[in-house]
């Protein structure tokens, strides 16, 4: 199956920046095979058997990627505001009262994310699951789902084996006695039975469709045995596999650190071999000038998640400074349940807009051009995909969007990339090809029949919202002055940062 | 012509957060006569010559007020990216190059913004028209688009009598002599002419089509001598009709006050009559604690421009003190070669995220819920229309927009203010009635024929680009040196302000 997208403006978003128009792209198989101005296409592309797409009313770009989001939240779209992220954490993810969902509800929960991420101009999701039951329905489902979507996935198998009580600071000791009990007596999978459950989906999915990536994702340095985060490291050493873990988000986690490990969670993480070019470090906030020296030092990458960072009042990610210490900065919107979007055009915008009320001196401030390549081949380098996707160049795999040339806001068209990020939503995007198969033509996603999956995705949302939701409140109620307790004893230390990440002293009255 | 929209999930917006489901709303000429639940509905909603509209999978709510833009920015989207105001001011309103557009160029040019706010469920606009040559086509133009449009408008009379050199503080002993001559002998129109062209403007447009408001609007206090600001008060007493001025937006404008009138400039407009319930003062951030209480004390409003604030790096507004000092907050884009877009949704979600991040009280943040109230009732109030818009209420005025409850981003349907504010884009917004009329029917703006208005403002936005666009960059270029001598001398001083806008310490190296 051969594509010939002719006579389009191409954004090809290579090192050299190049733009050609009219320029057209030719897509052999799941391949770029050819990239060029029009009157240079090769013989190939005017062979009869080649599909061909106008694009004179386009722009075509390479498709982004969202490095990092949880598509397990997308039922609870909305449903929280003003909440820091360990009163927000109990909310959605509760110790008590969290359901459990067969295969087909993870299924179409994760089709929300994946239909927002195909109308939104993401053609590579980097999908953090978190189910905190650990079994295998929920990679299962959202395998599938991406699957019959046709979008690239990378899903994380998320893994844990502290107890609640021991995942931050102070808890324990603040927790009456009967409660904690009962939290401790909560069941939790052991570190082999994790890892195991991670060979399995490796196993079964791996390079699935071409478009299936399975790694492991400690989800946080303070909710893993040491054995489990050197395990995870292993499994990415030897599966050559990204490897991803929230740190350093809020200010509590910068507690923990020095409470835990008398380090901070970045050493921490250096101590057990973590920090690799593989690695990646989800929001990166808190972070002192020894973390983000060791995190260049070592080749990392980061994920900026300026939503979700600014629904949860964590602070601003230090992303010049960590750019030039040599960390690889990616973009994602985070959970649908915190920024609360899969829309990664909104995540680039206020990454474009975001970094410039710091301070006066604009030469530092973050450009929607720089932007753009955290959305592209930082998220490409982060999926451990920087030869693979990311840009559009022959060889690489041909992830390719079409945006509407005449939408208001590219009218006139100034500067497609500052436009993409200020002037126009993802209502501009009108066509998707991931892998070299057509996933929405006109804004229609075609790979499935989105009229029926969406009628059996609302029912299965509102039962959720309706049976489920309360029980998760309550249960996140009866720990909630706890839990609180631990917000305002860490949030009122003093710590030395590299930086002020909430940028505005205490409120004076 | 009466219209009932009916079986809709209605978000009336009125003090006591009214909601319906299933609920109606029934127009008649221009105005609400019924809001409630479909159960109660009046006979008059069911006289067979009222067209019903089927709310059965929409969120009905009362449209939007963008309480702060600049349609005349709209040829240059996405142009400039890492400017401060000051820089970027002298790029997009340059005294040398600044093209004199046709009335028809200057219709088209407002046409855009039209589109994307009709297109963003805004009903309102509060279109302050910076048209620096001072003669009748601007206002003209734009009220016919607006009129043509169908969009309720508050067109400002952009007023200013001072020279380019003394509108900041020591450019004219910076500026080499010759470049200074130039700079006076540039045509400026004197306080009698541009008062008297306001009422003009006043004459010809108030109230026609009942959708159309001309206000006056002093650019700036430091750009008006203290005559043109006094004249433009009494205008605005004499007419009973808002008036406008941007003031302290930036860092340099807080150091002008000191300069020319030693005071700060909320001071300065105090002492000059300005500070009425009718003064709205755009962007509001640079203020002293004097500052707040005056603007409070005198029942004044402000325009809160997040998406500019941020991509000028202008700072953050104080909101939530602004509010507890009395100061009504209403919403707006700002120009849209700043923000760089006329989508209101898109502040709603920046206002709605942005001062979470000041702080670890998270009682003090600003909810969705008080941002909506700003991007609604806010703006209806600086517009001197608080009893006629903004709200759901019977014997206001029919702007209404129908949101579609299938949008992805409202499934499920957890809050339909959070997920406005979060989790969709303008896109969900299917149709408009503006003043019971019509003006786009499933995401078609059927107020006129968009296809041909688009090919005609997309001929004309390109003819500015490609000819005059260059002049005014050329223009800008004389001038930038002594401008960034300015910004860096003011940037470099210490003032003593309520809070911290830039929200951080100066960079370490």
């Amino acid at each position: 199956m051969s594509i010939l997208i002719e006579n389009g403006l191409i954004v090809t978003n290579d090192d050299a920046g190049t733009r050609l128009d009219p320029g057209g792209v030719l897509i052999e198989e799941d391949r770029i095979a050819w990239v060029g101005p029009m009157d240079a296409a090769p013989e190939a592309a005017r062979l009869p058997e080649v599909e061909t797409i106008d694009a004179r009313r386009s722009i075509v770009m390479p498709g982004l990627v969202n490095a990092h989001m949880h598509s397990n939240e997308c039922f609870e779209q909305g449903a929280y505001d003003n909440l820091p992220l360990e009163l927000w954490l109990i909310q959605s993810y509760p110790p008590f009262g969290m359901p459990r969902l067969s295969e087909r509800e993870h299924y179409l929960r994760t089709m929300i994310c994946a239909m927002e991420s195909i109308r939104s101009g993401v053609t590579t999701v980097q999908d953090d699951l978190l189910h905190i039951q650990v079994t295998p329905e929920a990679v299962d489902g959202a395998a599938k789902a991406y699957d019959d979507a046709g979008l690239r996935a990378v899903i994380t198998v998320a893994m844990w084996d502290r107890p609640f009580l021991d995942c931050m600071p102070y808890l324990r000791n603040i927790v009456p006695a009967d409660l904690a009990a009962e939290l401790d007596a909560l069941p939790l999978a052991t570190a082999e039975a994790q890892i195991s459950l991670f060979e399995r989906h490796h196993r079964r999915w791996q390079g699935h469709g071409g478009l299936l990536k399975i790694i492991p994702a400690p989800s946080g340095p303070q909710r893993c045995s040491d054995d489990l985060l050197r395990a995870a490291a292993e499994l990415s050493a030897r599966y050559d596999l990204p490897v991803h873990t929230h740190v350093l988000e809020s200010k509590v986690q910068a507690v923990t650190g020095h409470d835990f490990y008398g380090k901070t969670l970045v050493e921490h993480l250096d101590d057990v071999g973590m920090l690799t070019p593989r690695f990646t470090m989800n929001h990166a906030i808190w972070l002192t000038e020894h973390d983000i020296e060791l995190l260049g030092d070592r080749n990392c990458s980061i994920t900026h998640n300026p939503l979700s960072n600014m629904k949860l009042g964590s602070g601003v990610c230090p992303v010049r400074r960590l750019q030039e210490s040599g960390v690889n900065v990616a973009l994602g919107t985070d959970g649908t349940a915190t920024s609360d979007t899969a829309d990664l055009i909104e995540a680039f915008r206020a990454a474009s807009m975001l970094h410039k009320i710091g301070g006066h001196d604009f030469e530092q401030w973050i450009s929607a051009e720089e932007a753009f390549r955290m959305a592209t081949l930082g998220g490409a380098r982060s999926t451990g995909m920087r030869d693979q996707i990311g840009s559009l160049e022959t060889g690489k795999k041909a992830d390719v969007i079409l945006l509407d040339r005449d939408a208001w806001g590219f009218i006139p068209l100034n500067d497609p990339i500052r436009q993409l990020a200020f002037s126009v939503t993802s209502e501009c995007v009108r066509s998707s090809i991931i892998g070299g198969r057509v996933v929405m033509r006109d804004r229609v996603v075609i790979s499935l029949d989105e009229a029926a999956l969406k009628a059996e995705v609302a029912e299965a949302a509102e039962r959720f919202r309706r049976d489920h939701f309360p029980k998760m409140q309550a249960g996140a109620k009866r720990i909630e002055p706890y839990v609180r307790q631990v917000y305002e004893r860490c949030t009122g230390l003093k710590l030395e940062l590299a930086h002020d990440p909430h940028r505005m002293p205490p409120r004076q009255n």
